[in-house]
């Protein structure tokens, strides 16, 4: 007899009601009474469970009794609808097997487990109620990411890893290296060529760069990969891998990608309620009460857009004393992004910021001494991702290069762009792991990366 | 006026013919006469390009004529079905104007380039005919990998790059550091406990182990993602940053996955076929003749299935003189494979290979001193990936891990997957480059890749 999903069980229960099904899975709970027992049984294919009801009729009562708690397990029974309260569904147990035992030292039993317990469990948390929520919305929503951009005719660039510019600064770059270290120390010499790639290489920070090549040749194209900051930082935010997304569109402004932005931010976050309503409806009761609707909301207004400017005047203006005084020229506290959140009442993109405050290369350079960039600011969390117009002008890169004191032979290539068929151009990068953990409630994002890496954390 | 997308244009020409268009994009080609001139234009989101056709009646006729190959362009003109021959519809100018010049070195002009030259530009070569349809294909065929296994219910999971197994060791493995090497010279002592993981880690070759996690506990997944290996092999196959795409499936045997893998090929290759019939042309016609029938072979025919053992006997009872004699208990040589895929014309999985010919410590122990694995042969290329049924039994597990030698203190966490409720569960390996050069008929994996990491090549 062939075993079905849970997945397709719980789509198909009319169809199956009174038939005998054969399902695959894990005991997540058992309680036993003298002459029945009840089962919490999942395949992990959908967030619901089934129960199973067992008794004392199966020849095999007293052992299936024993079966424990993180078992897997075979069942045959009948689909019927449940006697007690708490679920619509149930099934009678015609025969039930062990598949794989599970020993006595299990750490996850049908308790409230720390979030801190589970992190040094990363392997078996996502067998929890919790990380199985989460990490099917961000599979979900990975999905998402990619339907979004393919049906819109973007193409995916997978650009490198391994990246050979800024691996000397190495601020927050990782550095790889195929020597040997203890050779190092017996030797007293470092021998970049005898490296893998002949010279020092590092982890990349973003995939932009290569991302604006990809969009001189396809017009639009997005990046869906990791990248790594060797950041030191114990905060909930910080991670030293996380996955990244970054569309970079040719011919494209700010305000188109400020468009392209909004679209996404709204597509991906319907998509994914519209697809994991069990899920969602957990979280919000469990995590983050409000989350459905705080995430309706974001779907169901349009974002507002607000210069800098604008925005340091209506801080300067508000009646309220903040810890930092907003001044013209000064980067956004976190209370001055909150306070504009709250006087929108929704997501705003912030723009056109001093190029003094950001200092960022790349982005396109305005004659009055701000840059064509945006802020996205979200109600409760703050800046959640940057975007900016890109500069197309090869001489004006060129000379703020050579004012921050960059090694420019690192972005001969980068600056050709602009030489060869330059275009107008824009493009983002959102944390993927910022924005599963605003769709998720999840307030720390070492649970929302299965094995996240942290300063003195590199589990398995 | 807005304009359109070039692949949007292609997609209703009926309905735009005879209308005013507006575009945006590159010179591909520029051919001058002293009434005409032509201009073949692209902007990357479809492998056609446009004829565009303008003469002296525009004012800035002459200006127009200096614009150089690579330029981007905007330009307004009516669709028109073509006087000449090559193309359907043509562009006939009515505005065109420089959007972004091109100056005269720029290297890619419209004539033959050799591989090795274009790989050295490697930022400019996704303008050419031939990279378009290479990493157009590459897009698609990433999108058929979620279509595919999205639908049927699997989840993406994200396996972590950094990772604290076998980093020691180290044989083919990249290893990261946060330590300043020209320090260790100068204090001469390694000190891993202030590396940023407060110990050496490495970059992943596998996401396999943590997608067994992730299986435990979802059943069925899938990773897709970039694993390195610093194997300092020069050849046309081998490349240090590579993606692969990694399921595990739980309560699955190696007849399972095998079904999983057959459904999985075929469906990439036909999703592709669909989407991208101009690509395909053109590289059947300039890359690899008869590169569409080949394709279109691999999905109308079922694969075979057999034995190591058998395809022992079949090479030694073959008349033919191989350079290496086939022999029970030796690894097969690229001639073997060869004429096992030729003798039975189509796809072959070699299953239960001796397990000292394998050595895998993962792979299902058979009682017959086998394991339960199996190598996709592919006619023309031979061995393309491999999948196994994964050892489910802890002991045994134990038993080899403590034979080959092996640090166990690095796999407890793999092990105890088989005392915590253990399934029969498989998986397999594929490198998504080799499938794309497969798919393409691309030669060097250097040329299926963006931006190639080689020994003595990271670019940009």
């Amino acid at each position: 007899m062939d075993y079905i999903y849970l997945s397709d069980l719980f789509s198909n229960v009319i169809e199956l009601k009174g038939k005998d099904i054969k399902l695959k899975g894990w005991i997540k709970n058992h309680r036993k009474q003298k002459e029945f027992g009840f089962i919490y049984f999942s395949d992990g294919t959908c967030f619901k469970q089934l129960q199973l009801v067992y008794d004392k009729e199966l020849k095999n009562f007293e052992e299936i009794q024993k079966i424990k708690i993180g078992s897997a397990i075979e069942v045959i029974g009948e689909l019927i609808e449940s006697q007690g309260g708490g679920q619509e569904y149930e099934l009678k147990v015609k025969e039930l097997k062990l598949h794989g035992d599970c020993t006595d030292d299990y750490p996850i039993q049908p308790k409230q487990h720390s979030m801190e317990f589970l992190r040094e469990q990363s392997y078996l948390r996502l067998r929890t109620n919790t990380f199985q929520a989460v990490f099917r919305i961000r599979s979900v929503a990975s999905m998402a990411i990619h339907e979004f951009f393919q049906s819109r005719g973007f193409i995916y660039a997978h650009t490198p890893i391994f990246t050979a510019s800024d691996c000397e600064g190495a601020g927050e770059m990782f550095r790889v290296t195929t020597q040997d270290l203890n050779k190092i120390v017996k030797t007293g010499k470092v021998e970049n060529e005898k490296e893998y790639f002949g010279k020092p290489v590092g982890l990349t920070v973003s995939g932009q760069f290569e991302g604006e090549a990809f969009a001189q040749a396809f017009s639009k194209i997005y990046t869906f990969g990791p990248t790594f900051r060797a950041d030191p930082s114990h905060t909930p935010l910080h991670i030293a891998e996380f996955w990244q997304i970054e569309p970079e569109v040719a011919f494209c402004d700010l305000e188109g990608i400020m468009d392209i932005s909004e679209d996404f931010m709204k597509f991906i976050i319907k998509y994914t309620l519209d697809r994991c309503p069990d899920e969602f409806k957990f979280l919000d009761k469990f995590v983050e009460n409000g989350l459905i609707e705080k995430l309706i909301k974001v779907i169901s207004n349009k974002f507002v857009r607000a210069t800098y400017k604008e925005c340091i005047e209506i801080l300067q203006k508000a009646d309220i004393k903040f810890q930092f005084k907003p001044e013209y020229g000064e980067d956004l506290a976190k209370e001055h992004e909150r306070y504009i959140t709250d006087y929108f009442k929704c997501p705003v993109f912030i723009t056109y910021w001093p190029q003094k405050v950001k200092k960022c290369f790349y982005m396109k350079q305005m004659d009055d001494g701000t840059v064509a960039n945006a802020d996205l600011e979200m109600p409760g969390i703050g800046e959640t991702y940057g975007m900016s117009q890109r500069e197309d002008d090869f001489d004006k890169l060129d000379k703020y290069i050579t004012e921050l004191g960059m090694d420019k032979s690192e972005y001969i290539w980068y600056m050709n762009l602009r030489k060869y068929g330059t275009t107008t151009h824009s493009g983002f990068g959102m944390g993927f792991e910022r924005l599963i953990m605003y769709m998720t409630g999840m307030t720390n994002i070492r649970d929302v990366i299965a094995f996240p890496r942290t300063p003195g954390n590199c589990l398995y």
